[in-house]
């Protein structure tokens, strides 16, 4: 399915350490946004837990949030590992989660936003599942290992994420006049914060060159698959593509995520090298 | 193990429709108890998903706090069930979880109590897994066929619970001085609030001559035990008994219960009725 984004010179899989210091840098940066995607919406999704209107959506938004916290943590510790690189340590998953300032994150805007009501949190986990998934799917076939590895797992999860998601989307659009009027209102409002995940730079270029990761922009007609079947099917209109808001891939971020970051870190930070 | 708290005379399975009007009461008293712990101590450890100072231990408080409240979901279903018993609906679980005020819950005050800092929570949790780990395995062979299934899964749960707290006890208490003194603060705080765990009532008495529940009096020789051993390798000193806090059973509770609740409950009842 993404064959295509794989280098076919780069099938016999990267060495990290062999990688020069542009290319680590690169693939630093790559990792973090792979992971910090998934942290912060895994933060966001947790926000969720013990106030769901439905005892078992707790328990589902919940372990959703704990997938995407785990391959946060794993793409974290594969970062961690591209800045070492067998030289010197690099920074752990938990360092770089709790001890980075906003300005360091590397994840989308849209991620970051907050939670809002039901259908805002049902309508941003849908956009992100439809774009997650494909791109699992494709890094499944990365020259990176250890990533094809957390790849495979998270295809499994984002299966299921997606399935989820997609359902409530419908169920929402297709029940009363609230709640398809509250969701059509999140599409709306989200929309422009979707742009960025399809947006390619250099890391990216770099990263496809290496056959580490593909370039989103080559599975975004698939993305538009997804979205418009399920519009169609919740009776949702697509807005119109205009103003795309974007980067959080270089660090600018909405004021949301500091505030997010503050709660978040203020544990690890307030005793900092505790052995717990 | 527990054999000696079924009654031989029901082991053949209590129906519950068949049952008169005080024995059902009974069943819906000590069922709305088992649930209701699992649901608050299940809601408050979710208070941590995020904030918790280690990545690894964010998930796996999340994941242990998913089995509290799915656990809490079947008992809540179970409730309901005996509070109809084929006559008429009787309420869901969510309607339960989201629709009864403070003097309604009927769990421990053990469990309400704010999450304070990561010992406590730790503490707390071991008191409660030390306790819970024991009335599963026993409710395995409840002769309400639904209870012991739930018990039979629950069980496993707990074992991992059990070993989990217990082994965060035993880093906290031969940790740094500050964990252990924190750790040791923590289990002087809430000793006053174990004995509720081990309290008879009629209710419990009514469910043990039906063997459909342990006494828990019969197995607190063996929570000492558990608690004794770990506090030894632990190196915590063991509180002695004083005055012991109870009334959870009976809807007496903490101010604490009062404010976790209308956190819990705000989204399901702004939206009353409303088809998610």
């Amino acid at each position: 399915m993404t064959e295509s984004t794989v280098n076919p010179g780069a099938q016999n899989g990267v060495e990290v350490a062999a990688l020069d210091a542009n290319d680590r840098a690169a693939l630093f940066e790559y990792l973090q946004r792979l992971g910090d995607d998934r942290l912060v919406l895994g933060h966001r999704l947790s926000e969720w837990c013990g106030h769901a209107p439905i005892l078992e959506e707790d328990i589902a938004l919940g372990n959703i949030a704990l997938d995407l916290i785990g391959q946060a943590t794993r793409a974290l510790e594969l970062a961690g590992e591209a800045e070492g690189a067998g030289r010197s340590a690099g920074r752990s998953a938990d360092a770089l989660a709790y001890f980075r300032d906003a300005v360091d994150f590397r994840n989308l805007q849209l991620v970051e936003l907050p939670p809002g009501d039901f259908g805002y949190t049902v309508a941003r986990q849908f956009f992100f599942d439809a774009f997650s998934i494909h791109l699992m799917d494709a890094l499944q076939h990365s020259t990176h290992a250890e990533l094809a590895a957390l790849a495979v797992k998270a295809t499994k999860e984002e299966r299921y994420h997606l399935r989820h998601s997609s359902e409530w989307m419908i169920m929402l659009g297709q029940g009363t006049t609230e709640s398809h009027a509250r969701v059509q209102k999140s599409v709306d409002a989200l929309w422009r914060f979707t742009g960025e995940m399809f947006k390619v730079d250099d890391v990216d270029r770099r990263m496809a060159q290496l056959g580490i990761a593909p370039l989103a922009s080559d599975f975004r007609a698939r993305w538009d698959d997804v979205v418009n079947d399920i519009f169609a099917r919740a009776e949702l209109e697509r807005p119109k593509d205009e103003f795309f808001s974007r980067g959080g891939r270089v660090g600018h971020h909405t004021e949301y995520l500091g505030h997010m970051l503050a709660e978040m870190q203020i544990v690890a930070r307030s005793h900092p090298g505790a052995e717990w």
